[in-house]
């Protein structure tokens, strides 16, 4: 028999259907499932973003090949609107469309670094980021974050781990899976040393719109002078918008690094999906405001969270921030697959193992808090209290 | 500044914007510009499929993330047609939904070969396959394929071109860019090949439902016991279907192969936009009738292009079949560029340079014809005789 390339086959399964599996399994004995696990909001997407999805959908004018770099519409509605969340001069040049965040992400890391190269990253990381490199035959080297301080990086360790083979820092902020926000002159500090050494700063922002406090720039990285020469940002319009199922996201990027990604995108699957790229150039700036209503509740969701945790002595709170918190549990020694198994299959707590995010995070889950309302989460005390390992 | 990873700096940039750029700048003397570049039917999707599109669109039941292999609707669909067309059996665990046929590729590519392994390609070839494979640091070897034997590959050749570092051999039937249709006995012949030799076939079969005969299975590999170890097919929905703009194709494969290609996938892009699998697996057996009239008109417009070129003394229709012509031009000794940015700039006729497809094919160029409606490709004939290069 053929053999199958040796990086891919030594790439785990993924882990959100694994973990899926064990949902199932659970029999419903202390009431419904409460699904933590993957990171989509736990309501629908907008009637308006429906009807527009069907319009641009059953329309002859998006049934042909497209423009690479993404439907010009979008590109200059998503300009707009970053130019506004950055207070930043952002053009539609800047701007390239994928189908999603994931493959935003395939598409930065190839621009920057081939089979061989180094790209650092923080751990705990986001699994698919890792999955992505290995995949590449790209060489992964990782700055750890620790609880005491917030998740977040070190920047004289970001510094020391900056060999000549590395060719990026992968960074997301708001975290996944911490949750943890990277503060403005963190991001500033680390952009200048990315800079100075002549390596790119990867930075995915997914979760940009579910951060605690309104209207405030999440960092002025766009507005630095030459920023396109060190900066590549990733966004997902799965979250925001309730539509992981169309599959749109978006690199922000200096033109040069625009050109290269099309090269790319034109292998990878010719352009992004086109019906739902129209329906978004539109919805984008008439959802603003429902936008910021899920922000808000999203924000509550967060202190249910809170409030819970603070109830059930030895769960660990160790971090919460837009969309997910890194609890640890009380199981010091057993494995997370273990307490996350048996959590899901008996106590109908759907999460996800630390280890998937990196070797060292056995005593984590990740609560994907933002999936649940927040009665729901409530229900989450009893559950905790009474759960048991043995 | 930052550098880029230098195998994607190298690529060439996409040729069909390139190309289409040359159409913008003719100026209309001998009437309408007739666009032969790319691979896309001059009709539009069916109603019916436009229909269903607006309809799952629209629907809250495609907006969450999906399966990463497909819906099983459309695998099943799509594994039943299958089992049809090629008189075997293949069911929904045998297929992987992709975003198009070009993503199909890419996973098949890393599925099999990583960097530094080689991938044999015939020549001419499919642009994107070559840039692709380079993308991924993977290196590709060439079996020529000569006008005189119909573009068809040659047994010995690829005996000899399978060294130790192949992994795979990459075909195109119906063929990207000569249209050759390769028979039954030689896919048969070239299948044992590779299987005694322990490499894979990729075979992209994205033109099968254009060839010229009605109701004959493309081949027999399907029915090959242990066709799963040594078989991946691709196909594109995007031509049958007249929906590119819309991104879905599929890999047919034994099920250890799709499951190494679910984890490319999710990390490429979790999976393929939803409401358009849905409303395929609908469309897909209410279609069978308006995909065979397609079919006899696209036989139509090749017998008008046979007709045109029998008439123009220099240029010479070496090979035809479904899809496309390969072309040769009477300017020997000129770029097939030349020939093409003039033809498409002063006679108003796009299409795309032999040279994109392989350096030794600058006496070439592709007509897709199926782009345009025999009285169209009519008007050929009056414009390819008043041509000349200087
Ligand atoms: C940090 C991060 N990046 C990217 C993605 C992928 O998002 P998309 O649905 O846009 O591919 C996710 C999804 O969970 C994510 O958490
Ligand atoms: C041989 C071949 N494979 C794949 C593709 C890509 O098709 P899709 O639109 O499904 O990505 C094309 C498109 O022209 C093609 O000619």
């Amino acid at each position: 028999m053929s053999s199958f390339n040796p990086v891919v086959e030594k790439l785990s399964p993924p882990p959100v259907p694994a973990v899926a599996a064990w949902g199932r399994a659970y029999r419903g004995t202390h009431g419904p499932l409460i699904d933590l696990s993957q990171a989509v909001p736990g309501y629908p997407a907008h009637p308006e973003m429906l009807r527009l999805l069907g319009e641009t959908g059953s329309s002859t004018g998006f049934t042909g090949y497209g423009a690479i770099e993404g439907e010009l519409s979008l590109r200059q509605a998503y300009a707009a609107h970053l130019s506004q969340v950055y207070a930043a001069e952002l053009r539609a040049g800047n701007i390239h469309i994928t189908s999603g965040c994931n493959q935003a992400f395939v598409c930065a890391a190839m621009t920057v670094a081939g089979a061989g190269d180094t790209v650092l990253m923080t751990e705990p990381f986001y699994f698919n980021h890792e999955t992505t490199l290995a995949m590449m035959g790209v060489r992964t080297a990782f700055v750890p974050c620790q609880a005491q301080r917030g998740f977040l990086p070190d920047l004289a360790a970001i510094d020391a781990a900056i060999t000549p083979q590395v060719r990026a820092l992968a960074l997301v902020s708001p975290n996944n899976p911490t949750g943890a926000i990277y503060p403005p002159d963190l991001l500033r500090a680390i952009f200048d040393l990315c800079r100075d050494k002549g390596i790119w700063l990867i930075l995915d922002e997914t979760y940009r719109d579910f951060m605690p406090e309104a209207g405030r720039a999440p960092h002025e990285l766009f507005s630095m002078a030459g920023w396109e020469e060190t900066l590549i940002s990733l966004y997902s319009f799965s979250k925001s918008f309730c539509i992981p199922g169309h599959r749109l996201g978006a690199i922000t990027a200096g033109a040069a690094t625009v050109e290269q990604i099309a090269k790319i995108m034109d292998n990878l699957q010719i352009c992004a999906p086109r019906a739902a790229q129209a329906a978004v150039a539109q919805a984008l700036p008439l959802l603003a405001d429902w936008r910021e209503t899920n922000r808000q509740e999203i924000g509550r969701r967060a202190e249910a969270l809170k409030t819970v945790m603070r109830s059930v002595n030895d769960w660990k709170l160790d971090a919460i921030g837009a969309y997910f918190a890194f609890v640890r549990h009380p199981f010091a020694g057993h494995s997370s697959v273990e307490v996350a198994e048996k959590l899901a299959k008996e106590a109908g707590i759907v999460c996800i193992p630390g280890v998937y995010f990196g070797e060292k995070q056995q005593d984590y889950l990740r609560f994907a808090f933002a999936n649940a309302d927040a009665p729901t989460i409530a229900l989450l005390q009893e559950r905790l209290k009474n759960f048991s390992l043995s």
